[in-house]
């Protein structure tokens, strides 16, 4: 079993700390006092930074006052001095803790992202200054969120940008681990406000991380997690506030371990399901009804079609509970031009996903999947299924009841197969 | 008569703001609005600014709450925030004006320093990308007080910073004008709550501004005024809040016109004066007293050393008002080694100037200066000149007095004799 990141001696570890963990002061010495530590075991650490938590809409709310719509470039430039702070600050703490440190912007990494201020990807890392600090035995702390284009405009990575500069810093620098502290302490079997014995997984892939954070465990950015999977970079999810060994998310490939069949129980309450009826069962027909809804900026999630035995087909899909009035009043159009029948809205369902790996070489996951549900006599609305997750769509008053059936017919309370 | 910047059509300003014309959004609009004046006017226009007044001293807090003896370059990296959001939020206000702007941090531009943290010199400036930005019809906002080292560390310029930016830029991209803006609308012949019909002046020397400054005239930080004779960079100070043409500072060389005898009065109420009495008069008395002085790194202004009818000597200097306790005990230790007499200190002195590059060419200035202040009875404690310059040290009580009486005597209330 894993203990954490103390078995590795003597690697790279990129830690990232988001803005409630460097909210205050007092915040960023304990901060301090947790890379310090990471050192003292013999480590060589990077630390990604956000701004200290309200310090960003502090500086957007200043802009407002400015101009309705400020220039994206020059938001870059006012927002990004918010981690700026935070890691001379996070470096003065370090050396309080006599720990050398040196800080370090995303332009003078330098971290090299296209130009699309306020929503920039990466493009390249020079890694080279940052090495050579880190051979000189400093901690290097680094600005997270932020980058730099090739005409040295500064740039900002949008959203879960801290996660994406950890990311990709720990890919550069071909990092042991890239740990991501976080408010809790890693990714769990399920919601443990839903299931009382629900349990921190020790391992996940991160096929089943991505399905388990789309499907609503909100714990990391997906674009970190993708962009994690697709560099290789093992990625350990835990707290700030508590010591403990997280989740570590890894490549499926690395593991010889012997997989549990289902890792986790994902479920997203903020969905709504939309059904148009007898519709001209004809070729096309899919894509008519689907870009209309397209064509709206709404996004679908499940979809489903069935042709019916009067040669008619209906169709129905989910989409973000807000967004179902907007596309009901595509349908209704539609609806006309294509003669259907009638056309449903229902925003009292859930969406409930068994996630696991283990899936691809288990058959009869569905079958226990049904059978737990059949059992609490809750009737399953729809149904899709990919290689490693199996989603259902239920009464919105049946979750708890669903999902507390389900990680017990599992045994996900149970110790992971791992050893 | 020069009737302000407006009569150069077409040309290159650097314009500076500091913290208190920057120090909330209502000014930073207020700035925008002038910027964009100049424009319309004409002109191509750079911007320099510092930190919204506050917060530096809000950054510098946050430190000291962490570290005692924060290192000087991660105090740099945070206190150059404080300029960086000014310069975005200005460029978001010009937008606004309808007037296209860029913003760009000192390490942006590149104004290349040494690596002296805290009070580093500007060694180097790429006017290239500012150039390319004018020519496309844009203002270009630039962060003051800071700029980045060889090896891309961010460096800040201490103080006087953002004047010393202002300049800088002005002699690299050979600027029509440096115009600094400021609380006061330019340098009179004196202060104006000492003398009520003390006079802007239209124009004044570099020498002279040098000397106003080193004197005690607080309008503009002395670096940037020698930093702008040095690259012949005509210099403009003017208000933030009022319209006027201000005052601009230049070489002699570049006046053709006649010139006043004298300029303005400077007078400095910080000083203090010690004698020692009844030395022996050989030679290296001086340097043992004043060396000693200097080695307790004490600032010695005047000086004055006189041969006594009893063949000693004494030696008479001012210093500033806080190191006058200080002096004095090392001047006691120096007494007794010497056998000296008496040690006397004053701290009820203060130091009044004539300044004027006329003066060269005018005999005379001396003696109409001491008959005015003997038709008040004012007694003249020590005298020392230079070449555009007197200086007396009389009682502090006769200072408002000797100020009023010298402006009368010189006329200075009468407009230059320029035209």
């Amino acid at each position: 079993m894993l203990t954490g990141p103390s078995i590795y001696p003597m690697n790279l570890v990129v830690q990232k700390y988001g803005g409630t963990s460097v909210g205050s002061i007092e915040r960023i010495q304990a901060v301090a006092q947790k890379v310090a530590a990471s050192r003292r075991e013999g480590h060589q650490v990077v630390v990604v930074v956000s701004a200290m938590s309200g310090e960003t809409n502090r500086l957007i709310a200043l802009a407002a006052e400015i101009h309705t719509n400020p220039s994206a470039r020059e938001m870059d430039v006012l927002v990004s001095t918010g981690e700026q702070v935070t890691i001379a600050l996070l470096s003065m703490a370090l050396h309080e803790e006599g720990c050398d440190a040196r800080s370090y912007t995303g332009g003078q990494v330098r971290i090299l992202t296209d130009n699309e201020h306020s929503k920039a990807r990466i493009q390249e890392i020079d890694g080279h200054r940052i090495r050579d600090d880190l051979e000189a035995g400093r901690v290097v702390v680094v600005a997270g969120f932020q980058g730099v284009d090739e005409q040295g405009n500064i740039t900002t990575l949008g959203r879960g940008g801290s996660d994406t500069t950890a990311v990709a810093l720990a890919a550069a620098l071909r990092a042991t681990e890239c740990q991501i502290y976080t408010d809790v302490d890693g990714v769990y079997t399920t919601d443990p406000r839903v299931v009382d014995d629900a349990r921190r997984l020790e391992k996940i892939t991160f096929e089943e991380m991505l399905e388990m954070s789309s499907q609503g465990s909100k714990v990391l950015q997906i674009r970190a997690v993708e962009f994690a999977g697709k560099y290789q970079v093992p990625l350990r999810v835990l707290s700030s506030f508590e010591e403990g060994p997280g989740t570590l998310i890894t490549l499926e490939e690395d593991d010889d371990m012997e997989k549990p069949v289902v890792s986790g129980i994902a479920f997203n309450r903020d969905e709504a399901k939309l059904t148009i009826r007898g519709i001209p069962d004809t070729p096309g027909i899919a894509s008519t009804v689907l870009g209309a809804i397209s064509e709206a900026n709404i996004e679908v999630d499940v979809i489903v079609q069935n042709v019916g035995h009067d040669d008619t087909a209906s169709l129905t899909f989910t989409v973000h509970r807000n967004d179902m009035s907007k596309a009901e009043a595509i349908l209704q159009r539609i609806a006309k031009q294509l003669k259907a029948t009638t056309v449903e809205s229902d925003d009292r369902i859930v969406k409930v996903s068994m996630v696991g790996v283990g899936m691809r070489s288990h058959a009869g996951v569905a079958a226990t999947m049904f059978e737990a549900l059949a059992r609490e006599n809750i009737n399953i609305q729809l149904i899709t299924t990919s290689e490693i997750k199996i989603t259902v769509v239920i009464e919105e008053r049946y979750l708890e009841l669903a999902v507390r059936s389900l990680h017990s017919a599992f045994k996900l309370e149970q110790q992971d197969l791992v050893e």
